[in-house]
């Protein structure tokens, strides 16, 4: 048995003795900071939802590498079933947490199953094994990990290697017999300030002449040389009953900052194979889009449902154009789902045997969750009204005179008690104004990378040629 | 060997006799009628293709009726495998033709086969049995069906058995000892003007006061007291050339009188169990709806290819708004494709072991693609420019003095001959504005149902109450 | 009093020898042949108008030139109140007639007073006078002109002198003491073959060494060495009961070539000022697109009207979501008129004392209207259902047994005569599938210049790096 | 001189003693409150920018009852140049401080000017000349009012009479001879808490039976039994550098509670004029939504000139798309603006001689704005990047290690100080995630009333049976 208690999850976050900040104080313990109190709870609850019964399908699954069952987020996917039980159980946790925070350890351990294989088919290394032995021990002590991915580029109409200062982009410094150091930084790090471990890989496609940018590796949280400049959703400790959602559960990001950072061989998964950088990572982005087309289901849901309890509590529910927007909510969410069901069904079997989703219908979902979710949250606040925004706050209530007026004037329906609807709005506002609504807007927008280039992802994976040579076809043009 | 050739299949055509208009004339000879021809040769084409060996796969199933290998058009769905396959040939067919024609036959025969199961189950009928019967002989002959639903509907706020004429709605007016006789109309029926059979059941859920109208047969094309007003696709006989596409493949609907048309009992497969009208209308529609997604992808894998080669042919194709446009192109023929594709994976076996692909994904791409194709033909009208429009036609080129001068001015790029890029306008013409547009422009905004109806379906198909009590449990609602 | 009546305008059509072709024949009279028919109508509407005392106000101006009364198509606009008087008139004109053909001989009028009077000023030419006298003449005689703009372009990556044949742009070969010879090819003339002139311009930027290309004149229609190769929408000659609309009012566009015509010097209003080439085409395009904002909203005030017509004889135009299609095309309409409105008002007086309508604003609403078209006639296909591509030919009413069955079964409100409901889907199928609609689909979507052109014109009327400044006075930024 | 000075206002503020909640703390004095202070420079602005010279034509108007300059915020528009100077006003104050608060206040003036003439003329009353006199010295004194609008509502399926409480819509409770007492509520009002006075109207048309609670007067903010229970937009105290456009100006809104509050006759302007209730929401509404085209042109124009600024900090901006979605700012910007010209310009002159911009075009604007905002901050996002969710806060910069590092690596561009760049996205952070963004994302939603309001009564001002008549004329349909 390898999965951990919730508890054994916090009390190993509590072992670690990271170099974090939050504002200019040092975080001396991750587990109890009231600012990360909400990202622990959102990993714990992933170990949570695992012990449960009922769940037990969808969050665990039996790994082929240690043949023990684990929890299914550090599962690497060797089936379109597998890819599948992702999109639903990512789905569900989002209906739980909107971001589980989880899916990006797991997206990189499929990542490297797939890219470190085919690195050693052409260069003769053994990276594949290096990682599997990393990756057997990661799920046999359940553990968590983030991705540090995006660069900070520098000026970025410049290559890595014409940057003025060389450590716009996380390189090798130096080689040495037993590892590697490496100097740079890694930005908007999702999850990193309650992981055990940070994943790290290129964040562009790496020529001959940037081979020194061309490294990846496993580093953990607390390691070395590493420091950690934490962004946290939640931000007014105090407030929590102002932010109801995002207080309890929310994300937190690290900027982490490599001074000379070593490591060690065994945890080193690539290194001046440039040539395979486009392609560890496309096997990265791949899965964390495919993720994301399941979160954003899982957050167009609770929309759709906080939605619609608004407009039962408003007694506007049989309201023919506001159940309309209620039914556009329903039918953004389920779009996202099926192009991830899509993807899934029509995932390819690498050569290592692990599935990577489809990459066009990824791209595809991807590019319509980016648009939607400013949308969603419109539709939602249409529906709701502007008592999102003024709905008094909590502390409010502490003074009788006011609680007494606000209850008899915040009552709608008869049979809705006013503090039901009190408590709603506040919710709404978390999720769409303040707090969450900060986070999920840009990560909607930007992140996983831009729609743009999923859109160009996505037309690669299409071959234009063929349509036009169907055309010429379909015209008689002989050429 | 069940599998007709093309040429058996016009054969078969010829010897009908149905009571076939066209404009004021009877047509004698349905397959020499040149009006007919580009329905005749669509139809065709699905014959041809399953005789290719690189289509077998895709073109032909081994039926659980017969046994044997039938056209998959005919067949009737037993696995999400089965429905992915059906996507995967209607794409390809829509690739060649736009709408191929057959699919609403294979879709009735899903229909009926899930339905009368169920209607056998609780009312002790053997409708099952009668239907299957019919179905091995349709599958053994290679036959082809359309299906006839909509009814005119007279007054629309008013129900069938209020209307003033009780013919509004296809009804029974006699009961017989070997059969019924049946009055009204069925409208828009496409392609019924060179298919063997017509299926005819409700357009509507139908209350026990319309009992009369739940009423559902197939009947022969020609059979006795049978009416087809026709209308076509192609109507300017003798401009062959300047409508290449819509001249060589495409409809023809017919409006449908049933003056006391007597179907004899083996034929009738409801007659008066009105509780089952919404779930027969639903076991078509659904099918239907999912095909619709194949074939808009099949459509918009045209108007991408033809965006594509006019960019090419006009020397913009590497401008980057233009490749955007195409790009956009490429995602909206996806996604329609993705949501079929997971509507497959989704679908649900019934108590038939008959399988309907997922009601709520499927009508989530019904309204997807509804939206999509008049936004598709602005994007590629933008992309190919006003030459779409101002092609001259093939009988200009006829005056020798017009020719040389339009050779000349109506020359792009040295590579391309100027003949294929006036072919490729006159086929993006055809395709965009006269001819075919006409009769997609309507298919797709209104074909298979209104979007609003399929909107509504896919709303019922979600539980709003279950995401209602997660956002209580979210906000810690307690009742 | 300037103004001819519409047989006067007929009769002075017919004295026309225009070298002009329909298909591979000359046409001999322009006034009677069957397919210049609608075009020739719609000219004429605009005469009629002018007659009306009730549209004498929209329809006619006092001339600076003249003094007298003109056709307000002919009128060269002096304050914002012109502008907004031409939108109104425009709007009127297209409820009638969707596009009256009239407008582009007037823009270019306004063009020309504006161009003319600039390089005069900086060239010290006597552009201005000649332009007035033709003018006044013009204007005194009633007169029409078509405005030749687009060139053929072959290789669009290629600039006019680069060009392997330099024809591919219209250009000057010869200069004369009393005039210039020019040659080459004007492309999608709208209503060219029922004007009695043609101006003509550059169709983009010209530099140094493209002032051959650099050239504007007029040139009477039947000029010799001009040939018209001409375009039509309404096409089916003997069908004009099933296009009750295109078959009486629609466009006819010509292709024109110029072999070596020439021009005397009274009629060139532009001969290799290149560096104005740029100021002209903009002072046609903006007035021009500015009048595109009225057609638009004319055209959707049609979509508009038929949407609810349709609603109201199918019973369902009490329905909610009926009644918001509807509405969604009354603010489509309102919006882009608006932006006319507000282009008016914002308009600027030129050098010349000619106003021009606001750039910004004109080419902010050319883009609206670009999106619009399409998505309008795919409203008005839903609110209006499937009859819009079904509905019985005329010809299938001459069979009496049809007529019953038809008269029979397309009822729908007791107080709705048949033949009503059926004339309003043959004129629905005219304006959004066949006939009409290919000639406003294409005209919609690139007519008046791309909407990525449009985008591009409007961006540089806005002075970006002020709003920069705003920001970083916003944000404290000193520099 | 009727213009006081900043200070002046500030004073006057500091003066008041209202009972005014913040939490449940009560507000001691106005100008000194943190949490206050952004709403207090807002309105203060609007004092300031008026004592510009370059300004003076823009923020000053000559007012009819005075004859003196007054601020234009509180002039009553006489004329269509009236009105598009306030359009002009309300843009650029925006572009200084998003909202500037103090519409309302003019545009109750407004409402009252055109509703208590109409009033006075059909009922005899001399509300009139009560709210001239009002109005002059409300001018001459300069002073600020905020209008209370939106009732509570309680069960919205319910009219006011039918309420089981009554107080769900501020209500007469006693008629006394010299003035009125009323009770009620009235939510989310803009701006109420650093106003001088309070405007109050119904909410919505009143039938007779709903006389009571058509009731309409001006109360001092501070009035003897009034309570605010105040909401704000800057709400962290302490992170003014984290909040760098929120922490200056932003919103503050109240929710207010009236206890029995006696109005003197001299302020009231409506009392059971039921018949006038629609006539005066609408003559508010209108002025209202006229003004918010004006400051939603004014914020995209921010998020224009932000968006350009951070491609140009991040070095992509001559990268295409990042250029198209700038442009689509634009467009966005201009269309709200050309709408607003638009009602100006089609703006009625009223019985009383006060013109209400054009309800159309008003109302056409209005939807377009609701529909617009979230797009704008998606398009924002999406060219600003990632950073803009994890810029790290200004105290992290306390930290000299911290510091130095981040100075290292967000440093883009050689040519921007890495302090400028930081500086733009912390004010992109507050204007688009947290903060400023929390307000305008529901105001833009719902302010001013739902977008489907706002699309009814469009949709009122336009005369449908005069379109339909429009279609049975070109169908040659006869009645």
């Amino acid at each position: 048995m390898t999965l951990k208690t919730p508890e054994e999850y916090v009390e190993s976050l509590r072992k670690l003795k990271p170099n974090m900040y939050i504002s200019d104080e040092k975080v001396s313990d991750i587990t109890t900071h009231p600012l990360l109190k909400p990202a622990v709870n959102t990993l714990k609850l992933s170990y949570e939802l695992a012990m449960k019964p009922e769940y037990e399908d969808l969050m665990t699954a039996k790994s082929q590498l240690t043949g023990e069952k684990v929890n299914r987020f550090n599962h690497i996917c060797r089936s379109c079933q597998d890819l599948i039980k992702k999109m639903d159980m990512v789905r569900m946790c989002s209906q739980h947490t909107t971001c589980i925070l989880r899916c990006t350890g797991g997206e990189a351990l499929n990542a490297f199953s797939i890219a470190t294989y085919e690195i050693d088919q052409k260069r003769g290394t053994d990276y594949y094994k290096r990682f599997n032995e990393f990756a057997k021990n990661f799920q046999e002590n359940d553990l968590t990990a983030a991705q540090g991915m995006t660069d900070v580029r520098g000026d970025r109409s410049l290559k890595p290697h014409q940057q003025p200062d060389p450590d716009m982009y996380l390189r090798v410094v130096d080689e040495r017999s037993d590892g590697i150091v490496v100097r740079g930084a890694k930005a908007h790090i999702s999850g990193a300030p309650v992981m055990h471990e940070i994943f790290v890989m290129p964040s562009r496609t790496m020529r001959k002449e940037d081979r020194d940018f061309a490294v990846a590796f496993v580093v953990p949280s607390d390691a070395k040389g590493l420091t950690h400049v934490v962004n946290t959703t939640f931000r007014e400790e105090g407030k929590e009953d102002d932010h109801p959602f995002s207080s309890k559960y929310s994300s937190a990001e690290s900027f982490l900052f490599f001074d000379d950072v070593f490591i060690p061989e065994e945890r080193v998964f690539m290194c001046g194979e440039h040539e395979f950088s486009r392609r560890l990572v496309l096997a990265f982005s791949t899965p964390h889009r495919h993720s994301r087309l399941a979160c954003s289901s899982g957050i167009t849901d609770i929309l759709t449902g906080a939605s619609a309890l608004a407009a039962e509590y408003n007694g506007i529910q049989n309201v023919s154009h506001i159940r309309d927007k209620i039914n556009e909510l329903l039918l953004m969410s389920e779009s996202y789902y099926a192009l991830g069901i899509s993807a899934a069904t029509l995932a390819s079997k690498t050569a290592s045997g692990t599935y990577m989703p489809n990459i066009l219908h990824t791209n595809v979902g991807k590019v319509m969750t980016a648009r939607g979710l400013h949308e969603a949250i419109r539709l939602t606040q249409d529906v709701a009204g502007g008592l999102v925004q003024t709905v008094p706050s909590s502390k409010t209530y502490q003074n009788k005179a006011l609680a007494e007026r606000l209850d008899k004037y915040l009552k709608a329906k008869d049979t809705v008690p006013t503090q039901h609807r009190v408590r709603l709005f506040r919710f709404l506002q978390d999720l769409t104004t303040y707090g969450w609504a900060g986070f999920w807007l840009v990560v909607s927008a930007v992140g996983a990378g831009s729609p743009y280039g999923a859109k160009l992802i996505a037309s690669r994976e299409v071959d234009l040629e063929e349509k036009k040579k169907l055309i010429k076809r379909l015209c008689g043009i002989q050429e």
